[in-house]
């Protein structure tokens, strides 16, 4: 399936501030890139960069006092990957690949560590495999309310299992706390996601099962094989659309879309397939 | 300089584990390996990898029940590179390498979201430098007890803040923390500690400066010429010397060295100078 | 029934402390003190008030350098009031006495605050009354694992909640949490617990019912008809069995017993009676 | 002098609920209450109680559902003493009185068990007495920033050493904290204000020294002798000026006021001298 992807994001700037965006979608196998474009109002350079290893897309602008707008444009063929959830094995620690350990750690809002107690006690009795990580993003959405402004920049995932409620990035957070703390690979992703409403910018998580990374959304507002990933990290630590240093940034607009540009019905589903995007 | 590094760990093992070791000094240009050996008791299969982008050099085992020891052993040329501190610049985020400003982000022990407040009310009047993260590290040292015991695996920078008191792992949390609060890359990095006593794996960190990591030991318990680094991450999180999966391990035993080999005479002091052993 | 209660505690002492005591019985209509004896080795002078509101017996004493030991005994005559639970019922905050308030308040280890969502979501749709504690006790003690040495003297109900562990003093806490976030006063008690195994001082809740306390015990460890309660207060904060000023004081020895006196079989049973021994 | 405070609060109620004020100022000897009115509109009944031991004057009022505006004017005789700052002495564990025990412990919004540490290195070597305390809310003044918006409900004093900013409920906080730490009993206490700019109620703390409470202003927004003290309690749980129970309520106007009314010029400057209102 082929997606026009957009976003626009404009700022109120009082003095200068070195901006990074995270706003492109990755480019994989399963994910090209068929054309993009970055405009900046006014006109500023634009560096970019495509970070190894994990193929996030980054833009740092410097922004000079003023307002500043910023216009993204991408069409993107998405080819998403399904297999029989029942047949996506877990994979050991003994068998993972060794630069993926990494995302077993704790990590600023995934306290891991801390949830060995709770993971095994809910979820040690259920069958290792996709359909167990299915069962804790059911777990979070049943247990959890979607509630925005329960939130902010500082809630981490013990915050979010107590207070009992957050936004996509909360429930990102604690799905991947559990996977880690029962030996499942677990990081977190950005993207754009086909029919959420309202539109903005979405937060799953991957699950690295078998032999590669699937795609989770325990929020289920977005349907797996409608998400186009931006960029992936430990957590929202590293992860944001934009980040600013130098001074502060008063947001003034931001508007993000998702459309389908391959003449097809709008027909992407809320599939129970496993789904993944990214390279084996 | 030349050193003999070595470091003997025994477990005793109830049940299958998979342990990982991060143990082994990194390869860099300035810290070269002349020879090593890692020997099982009992022999068992040691499958080793170098991790990009950072260069760690893990093991990995799996352990069967019963008692298992690890001796490592390693002599290491290490060229330190020195510098007059009032030379080495602070390296704004709008010049920084891109892939170097991940370590500009809060992480599980080094909640840098949280420090921008104190670290601009303690160090914001001090000119950027070299100069400015030693005040960091003077700063710690003066206001933090160093105290054995006082901490534990889930101890983060706010915790140590507020105790007032750790071991060098948080020290280094702290220091990480108040280097990204201020816009300057900071990292956790092992090492083995020339002189230090009692002898163990030590914990600094490095910042980024200029066009290079340096290293900092906010505990002032090892020279910075001493230093053989092992590990380097985000924090402890990354950098364990020892991660085990599969069900609870009893340590038995651990004894840490470092000695000269190259015939000279003990006189690594704890230099002032800026010090890396980093490739730039 | 009558009880014979006894606790021994000694202390080394290096340099003068004052030493706060709460380790008396409670005098109540239900549980009258027949007779006690305090005695200090060496011979030291006590100063014993009962502080109200709450009736806590207190002993606050003056430690020189050196070994002191303190043993302490009563007989105790239990009149505990056993109703049937299902008659029962909350008192909503509109109808309390206007100076139990206090006790739906949030407290140092147990932020009720913080639990409004999760303790709606577990217990809101359980008809409301003696038999609604009772489930909040179930569903503590089938969700956290009892084990000692899993928390320390800084452990609130959000940490036990979140490491799903802890000892007495933590479930209490997690019941006094749950219950003030469900506009039900609850309250901290330390007591003797008869057929405590190990021997022990037992920390345990009381939550307000229709017209007076009752008790709860979510560890189940002990008999509601056993408890000779010491102290009550917020939480643990407030009801520590030793409290000390100036410093260090190492713990020698600690023993505490508990046992009938009236001739009677050890007959206490769990019973699912509901229980009262404070003043209506 | 003679002030006349005021209050008025109005709310929009959706379903009925029981709320709390803590709105009347305290009659103590030295603040005596000449008249008071408390009007409801539309005219609803209200119950009053002082409890004790604190002596706060609280109204438990059924709240129906629409619109309830509650109008509280008071005019108060306050006859503050004051003190030489330097000739007051701490009183120490040994010698306090025994029911203001309880006013060293930790609290919800309190973590003084955290804060040995600290409040030693911060303030061991200042000699005891008044002058320490003032010393303490010096430093609260110098390394905090007042910053309305910067906290929450949630907020506790570890939260607001963290992050270096908070109202004049966080800096209360922090003050009691570092007194108990220090065995110094201290409590929290909800004010009106002579002069606050903006009008508003007003959180300041108490700390027991000699043989009386004295009032403390970390803020420095407010002089101690034009301070007509409401509520006292552990800390900022227990002196709401409002509590609800049974459902959310939209509070849509508050107005505070606090004038001269004995024709004396508005003369309450800010005061070094040590003062007390509460009864010796």
């Amino acid at each position: 399936m082929q997606f026009d992807v957009a976003c626009t994001l404009s700022y109120a700037v009082s003095q200068p501030v070195t901006a990074l965006f995270n706003i492109r979608p990755a480019a994989t196998a399963q994910q090209r890139i068929l054309h993009e474009t970055l405009l900046l109002t006014p006109a500023i350079e634009v560096e970019s960069m495509t970070i190894a290893p994990n193929g996030n897309r980054l833009d740092r602008i410097l922004l000079g006092a003023g307002t500043v707008r910023l216009d993204y444009r991408a069409r993107v063929e998405l080819d998403v990957h399904r297999f029989d959830p029942d047949s996506v094995a877990e994979c050991p620690p003994a068998a993972l690949p060794m630069d993926i350990l990494d995302d077993l750690m704790a990590s600023r809002y995934c306290e891991a560590d801390r949830f060995a107690n709770l993971a095994h006690k809910l979820f040690a009795g259920i069958p290792p495999g996709h359909t167990r990580v299915t069962a804790i993003c059911n777990w979070i959405n049943e247990n959890l309310d979607y509630r925005p402004g329960s939130s902010d920049a500082h809630t981490s995932a013990i915050d979010t299992l107590t207070d009992r409620a957050g936004v996509c990035r909360d429930f990102a957070h604690v799905g991947i706390s559990l996977c880690r703390a029962l030996g499942i690979p677990a990081r977190f992703a950005s993207s754009y996601a086909f029919g959420l409403d309202p539109p903005d910018f979405h937060a799953v998580f991957e699950a690295w099962l078998g032999d590669r990374w699937y795609l989770f959304d325990p929020t289920r507002q977005a349907a797996l094989d409608g998400l186009v990933r931006i960029g992936v990290g430990r957590d929202a630590a590293e992860v944001a659309f934009a980040n600013f240093w130098g001074g502060p940034v008063e947001p003034l607009d931001m508007q993000v879309s998702m459309v389908r540009s391959d003449g097809g019905v709008e027909d992407a589903t809320r599939t129970t397939d496993a789904v993944s995007v990214a390279a084996a």
